[in-house]
């Protein structure tokens, strides 16, 4: 059944969505503050299951591309998300878009698309493209479905609006994200237009009750005086990998990304975070913990409050928890897409809950 | 009156265009086997004299834009210029596309819009946005008119097809670049739509005939054992500025530009030619012989041969040529955008004809 976002909720859904963005995806209360206004300006947003959507909808995913270190100093504004739809609803052939929906549950794009939503008079599926939060424009499960990320549109804050058809996913992100980089590495975009019949099959369902669900427990755990890290890592099934003091972090903004390490001194042992806007691996020693596609979290240790990437800083105690992915992540064809040699990790590819890496192959045998 | 450009006309089009390109644009010869191929297939072109438009004909530039040093290794295909045109068109609220129209008349871009004309079956504009070749897309006349360069489509080997619409025509150039060089270095683009009335002051008018000319005039010449430079010399009204051997070509392909310098000793000086894409200062010793917005251009010694920049080589015997350019490139807004200063020569804006650089600021006088 529907249910309405109320601009209370937004502030749950930012903290969840910090926490489901595995250290990247943006700052969410950037797009949070963005989905407050919007909802005080045009009403709340109804929220509709993805189950519910029906066959002929025209769902877009609404995001922000560029690097978070640039996200949180260069704020998103409504105008640029207008002219995103705008331009992608020129480009469709099916016309008026009907639904908008996150491309990402983590970070600024699980927020922002409330704000496109209350803005456009739009509902939002519950529903997102990944289940967590990935770098690139082609890493959603629509692309292992088939759907194409095209057309793509952009705009930017100084006018500058585009719409490209790409001969695949991947040149879709080859092209917007140099776009993206001249443009001050941020834009808006709007991309993978589908039916409802695909969205059903091809999208992660419930994704934004999940992260409100993960943000309340947050807010329910302080009020209680309960942990708020044991908490989180009960509503998303994961377990809590390591404990201790941030003592290093490297980082660079290079070709729109954010790259770097951490590292995170324990009781016993030493952690190494490495992150590509993203926590991707998590090592200690030479025993990999957790690896993309799998949920890696960096919480503070008693507030249970996520920290992204760039919120990694000296002397920090902090808690990191793993959780598994959805499973089509696991697919051989969705490794090669997301797994950690793509972002030139020589780790082996690790399932965090302990079954195998390629699921499809076991049904092959 | 109109007239039909047949494919015979093409060879010496492109003759005249690799002169006027003065050294870039790439290799009018590529644009050349192409419109052959066109006219073979849908017949021939008719060129229309700039003011015979109707006033609310649509007129488009379509062009490669590119390094030429890959132009030559990458050839184009009437497939990209389909695309490209398709694009533009579904982006043009105004509707049907009625003319094409070369965004200038040195290199590729002077031949390539006749096979875009034939393959499309529609009339080629008597005309062209400089009079010469630039390296960049905001270059062209109708920039100082006020005409937007917008909607910039463009369309590439891969498939890979987009358009947009940017806040100036510095953005479209900053855009479509980038998206150029990961697109790998060539794509085809259609710019700055514009309806007859405007087409008729914003563009340089007899481009198509004047190239035709100067190709011909060398043909002439040779036939006829007259000196195919002095000809081209007479026909754009020039002067010889140097005559020698090339012995140092320096050349780097860098944010997808030819950018180099070459060295060429005559009997009693040096010759110092600074190109990017196009030869844009020519300087023996402190003295600058001339300077972009002026043509300065570099033929073989004896038959006159057009040299561009990428074909320049130790050891060719060569005569180095000097024209004026269209007037309007000397008012003080125009060098902005196109003098010395603007590639980084730290020379002095310098008139070819003699002249004064700014002669709007006399009539103020």
């Amino acid at each position: 059944m529907s249910w309405t976002l109320t601009a209370d909720a937004v502030r749950d859904l930012a903290r969840g969505a910090a926490v489901l963005g595995t250290g990247g995806g943006g700052d969410p209360h950037v797009g949070a503050l963005l989905a407050e206004q919007a909802i005080v300006a045009h009403g709340p947003v109804e929220v509709v299951p993805l189950n519910e959507l029906p066959d002929d909808a025209m769902v877009v995913m609404v995001a922000m591309m560029g690097a978070p270190t640039v996200m949180v100093e260069k704020l998103p504004s409504l105008e640029e998300v207008r002219a995103a739809v705008q331009a992608a609803e020129s480009a469709l052939p099916e016309g008026t878009i009907t639904h908008i929906v996150c491309a990402e549950i983590g970070g600024v794009n699980s927020t922002l698309p409330v704000a496109a939503a209350a803005t456009l008079g739009l509902p939002l599926v519950d529903a997102d493209g990944m289940g967590r939060a990935f770098p690139e424009l082609q890493m959603v499960l629509p692309t292992l479905s088939g759907i194409a990320a095209s057309p793509v549109s952009f705009a930017d804050e100084k006018g500058n609006v585009g719409v490209v058809h790409t001969a695949d996913n991947t040149w879709a992100e080859r092209i917007v994200r140099v776009a993206c980089v001249e443009m001050g590495c941020t834009i808006m975009i709007t991309t993978f237009p589908q039916r409802g019949a695909q969205a059903r099959t091809s999208l992660v369902k419930d994704s934004v009750t999940r992260a409100v669900q993960v943000g309340r427990a947050i807010t329910d755990s302080r009020a209680s005086n309960q942990d708020p890290v044991a908490s989180v890592v009960e509503v998303l099934g994961g377990r809590e990998l390591f404990a201790g003091k941030v003592v290093d972090v490297q980082r660079a903004t290079t070709a729109g990304f954010a790259r770097g390490r951490a590292r995170i001194d324990g009781e016993h042992d030493v952690l190494e975070l490495s992150f590509q806007n993203e926590h991707l691996v998590a090592q200690a020693g030479d025993t990999v913990l957790a690896t993309t596609p799998d949920l890696i979290m960096v919480l503070e240790h008693d507030s249970g409050e996520p920290i992204t990437t760039e919120g990694l800083r000296y002397g920090q105690r902090v808690r990191v928890i793993a959780a598994p992915s959805d499973p089509r992540w696991h697919s051989a064809e969705a490794l090669q897409m997301v797994g950690p040699a793509y972002f030139g990790y020589a780790v082996e590819g690790h399932r965090f809950d302990g079954s195998p890496d390629h699921p499809e192959q076991e049904d092959v045998a």
